[in-house]
């Protein structure tokens, strides 16, 4: 059986991978692709690359067909995805790309992003979609919210040292090294080629990041006290991958025995032997997150090393996973492509 | 039906490529992987993308089992594909990679390739692999030889127009960009990152390229005239692709018109409304090749541009498409995944 | 005796090349500086690089005090130069680095560039700054138009042969690929990294190119007859260079022998041994100009390839070259700085 | 006064980046070059963009003329450069870029290392080259061992912090992301454009990179008692420059005021406002050092980062500055090219 999904925000990056990932996927079929400032044009006049599929024109949100869609992405801008999704069909699935869900906390919400939400019950409803930890409630959702790119390599890397009691909860130090498709395709100075290519540095520095959010509520949920990490993410002059590295008081072969089992069953979760480590063109174009864990010559420190696509396992693969589970598809449907290298 | 093949010469980038490729493929199985140099590992040490695959451990070319094989892909060095090639059980099929069947006459290939050829029959008997001209020959053949990247792109772009005695034939100009995968994965100076980053070179000045011995040979046979182009290839600094522009004599809409019909049916061929032309990114990791075509202010001169893939079109998935016709699969089948963007 | 400079245009990529030249300069200390969307500013809050430099605040253009400025550099955009010169103090010299003053026909401008002219008197006045080949005019000279950076590359590579009557005048092919700084630091979507890095295409197909303007004027006043070459832009996933590659009727070592006659005594502009040819990197940021010339296997045709820096010796670099000229200096000062490999 | 000087190893990076710099110095000349395996060539056959210098030809170093020569800068591979020294004529003054000198202790040199030291007396009399630190001691040098460019790097950022007492000493961790060039021209797979482009990893994991024999050497002098931090350096796609993020213990504003204090007359390092941190870009070609300090969100923890080039500052600039003041030269002769940017 096909399910009809619809694509809300498609001619940004998130938007085209989807559509990449979904061309091969037998589940799903495009019914219907927004694109607010590019409607009335063909996907192909936006994204050359998707010029041999047969894909419905680009429309405003409003014009966007929904009738007999079971399920849409918004991968629309933060902010404006609350206003949206509130007005959708009421039973429409949907599966939210945006920062709009992922925090639970109004108040913390309102911390991070500045203004008060305007969809408080639905932020209420969302389930977090970080999907190997909360597949039952996918499962069973009306409304998941992506998680953040760096969030979710964050996670995978810690979330079971955390909750096993493994590591000291208070000097956790996470740094990533994030490609630069992470930050859309705006127009902004910094993105431009002549200013990254052969460049690189941090950003949202002193643990201003709004991806820490997602961290305290995450980490302090499983710990079940307060964690606040340090976190600082660097830009890198390439398009795709995020690769992080943790620093955390505990020992390395039992961080990696809990890792090991955590991940032993999941398809796209892979646990490198003790001592290697990955690197992101590991998982370029794919679904795919690998993790590595190696001692440090101090007894008692550990490094924990993981890497994923942030527009794939980190962003657009991750809510395809998602939808797949929502509409009683094989989890691993559509997201078995292997990584492009070189 | 799943067919049964071995990747003789799995450790370089068009090996790894037919593995990836392989992965999501419907009728084709992976049953054997042979490394001269890596023989005794697991793919995985070589190529640490390919983690999640269950693959066969790599072997030496003597020691891989090929009983129950259907099909071989060497992508073995040129000179040592035609040693391995003429020792190979008589009836599995071969798919060759490297440059020793492409052309036909032995004179021909001692003038590019320096030495007297050393399996001349099975010089013979092979069938050159540019699928979209010559796909029955294919389809009945054993020995089939995978075109040169660089040969593919100009074969696209120029093929129709010479045979429809559309543009002149003594002033054909082909300037092409070549990414760095095409070169390998050999230690040689120039491909290091340091060396090629931020830098672009012509190579094979003065139409020395080897490749041209199959514009000679595929060019004179369709114009039933010698033809001698001019040809020169530049070093990119990007991993894949491969842009050719072709400056020719003719009316840029009478040859717009040869190449849509010629394509018109083609799945992986797409020309471009006329005034138009594509870039390598429209086409990365994937089976396509784009073409464009526009009338130069000089009345009676038009640029043709062609870009694919070089790893895939070029190579690898020129070589599935090949086997798939030699296999009696679909054509298609395992190459339709979409591009990599960004 | 230290000359007094101001630089209009100073937030842009030209306008950083020429104080990172300056800074070692013996004979100029800037006075000014202008950027209109960043006045009020430090250079250092622009160009951060620029740190270790005591330079002026950043102004606008009318605000620039330009008493006792002995010559003003224009890095504005194009059609803003024109406006700008011609409200300049009487005695102050200009280089130009715009097109404004390229083109000394009104028509031919108005042709290329889309309306009038509006400093016609100026365009007549200006001396079109190719230093190697009017350097007298421009030692007199109150305003020296700065060539196009692909200009002045393709006029290194072909004009001696063209003057010397040297090349077949009807189908010259000029084939060039152009590094991103060429397009400036303006916010637009194909200049951002994540849609150029490991991507490559053509532009200004057709032979649509404004710098195309420059070609016909200059070849065919040195010609003595209409000239007009087929030339194709391609824009590189690399920062800084151009790379032409020319395709000429002609005797290869009668066109090197020329070449070399022509910049035998050029402390910019080497001439390589026959039969090799440069790659960018050979010349990144410096003001040097290496050019190679290749016989093709077709009798009677060669290929000449020329390399330089955009933002050097294709502007900034040319601009100090020029005003050195203007201002007495010896025309070398600030510009040995040797190519920064890798 | 001009100086004569030889270059040993001059066909590495290193090597060539020693002459880009003393090409425009005013007080250097180079009397000798060596390269074991290009001796007899040319320096421009190894390094075209050196074409337009006037230099002596490669020699073996045991032919490489020595006499009337001032000082050498030994740029050959570890281990080999401590033989090399070793029979230099007593007289001359030496620059060694390599590791042989770095660490005092032979038992030190002899764990990092793997073998005992071949000249344990030099070792001894040799001057650690981090030239802010030892100005006094290199002036009156024999022998200078230049530092690792990852230590150089971290030695900017930290020492004074740990000299002050103002950081923790047992939970410092330095997270370094460095350019490729940092592993010079040899050729290994992971260098090639193919495998590092579009991708990045961590190296040395668990602090077992090499030099952290200098840091452990150099930080446990200034704090009185052993420190050993935690450090994992990152290769990056990018030809030149060291990023060094280190999280430490202690007061942002105290830690920015000692750096801002320790280095307010050095003309090469220089501290950002507080808040704000470089990028790589900022020093490229350079041999300056920007650092910033942050502030953390968890009170009492601090972000301190810093880079340079590693080609620079981090080895030739360095060495350069180090011989200026062994040779009585102006510290800064030759070193204030500015940052080539883009």
């Amino acid at each position: 059986m096909t399910h009809s999904v619809a694509i809300l925000g498609a001619s940004g990056y998130t938007g085209a991978e989807l559509v990449r990932l979904i061309a091969t996927h037998k589940g799903m079929r495009i019914a219907a692709l927004s694109a607010h400032s590019k409607a009335g044009q063909e996907m192909e006049e936006v994204f050359p690359h998707l010029r041999h599929l047969d894909l419905p024109r680009l429309t405003t949100v409003e014009e966007t067909p929904l009738n007999g869609v079971d399920l849409v992405f918004c991968a629309l801008p933060h902010a404006t995805s609350q206003r949206i999704v509130a007005n959708l069909p009421e039973g429409v699935k949907v599966v939210d790309l945006s920062a709009d869900f992922r925090l639970r906390d109004p108040a913390e919400y309102e911390r991070w992003y500045g203004k008060p939400h305007a969809a408080p019950e639905l932020q209420k409803e969302a389930v977090y979609g970080l999907t190997e930890f909360y597949r039952d409630e996918i499962r069973a959702a009306r409304l998941v919210a992506g998680t953040g790119c760096n969030a979710a390599t964050g996670h995978f890397a810690l979330r079971p040292l955390i909750a096993g009691g493994l590591i000291g909860l208070d000097d956790i130090v996470l740094d990533l090294k994030c490609a630069v498709s992470g930050a859309g395709r705006s127009l902004k100075g910094h993105l431009l080629h002549a200013e990254l290519s052969e460049g690189y540095f941090a950003y949202g520095l002193g643990s201003t990041h709004r991806h820490l959010g997602e961290f305290d509520q995450e980490f302090s949920a499983v710990a079940g006290r307060e964690v606040r990490i340090q976190f600082t993410p660097h830009l890198m002059p390439a398009n795709r991958g995020i690769l992080a590295t943790a620093y955390v008081s505990g020992d390395a072969a039992a961080c990696h025995a809990a890792l090991s089992a955590a991940y032993a069953d999941e398809p796209f979760l892979h646990v490198l032997p003790i001592g290697q480590a990955p690197g992101v063109k590991d998982v370029r174009g794919s679904n795919f997150c690998h993790i590595g864990v190696v001692a440090d010559r101090k007894p008692g420190r550990a490094v924990v090393v993981a890497v994923l696509d942030n527009l794939t396992k980190g962003s657009s693969g991750q809510a395809i996973q998602n939808a797949n589970l929502m509409l009683g598809i094989e989890e691993t449907e559509g997201l078995m492509l292997a990584p492009l290298v070189p």
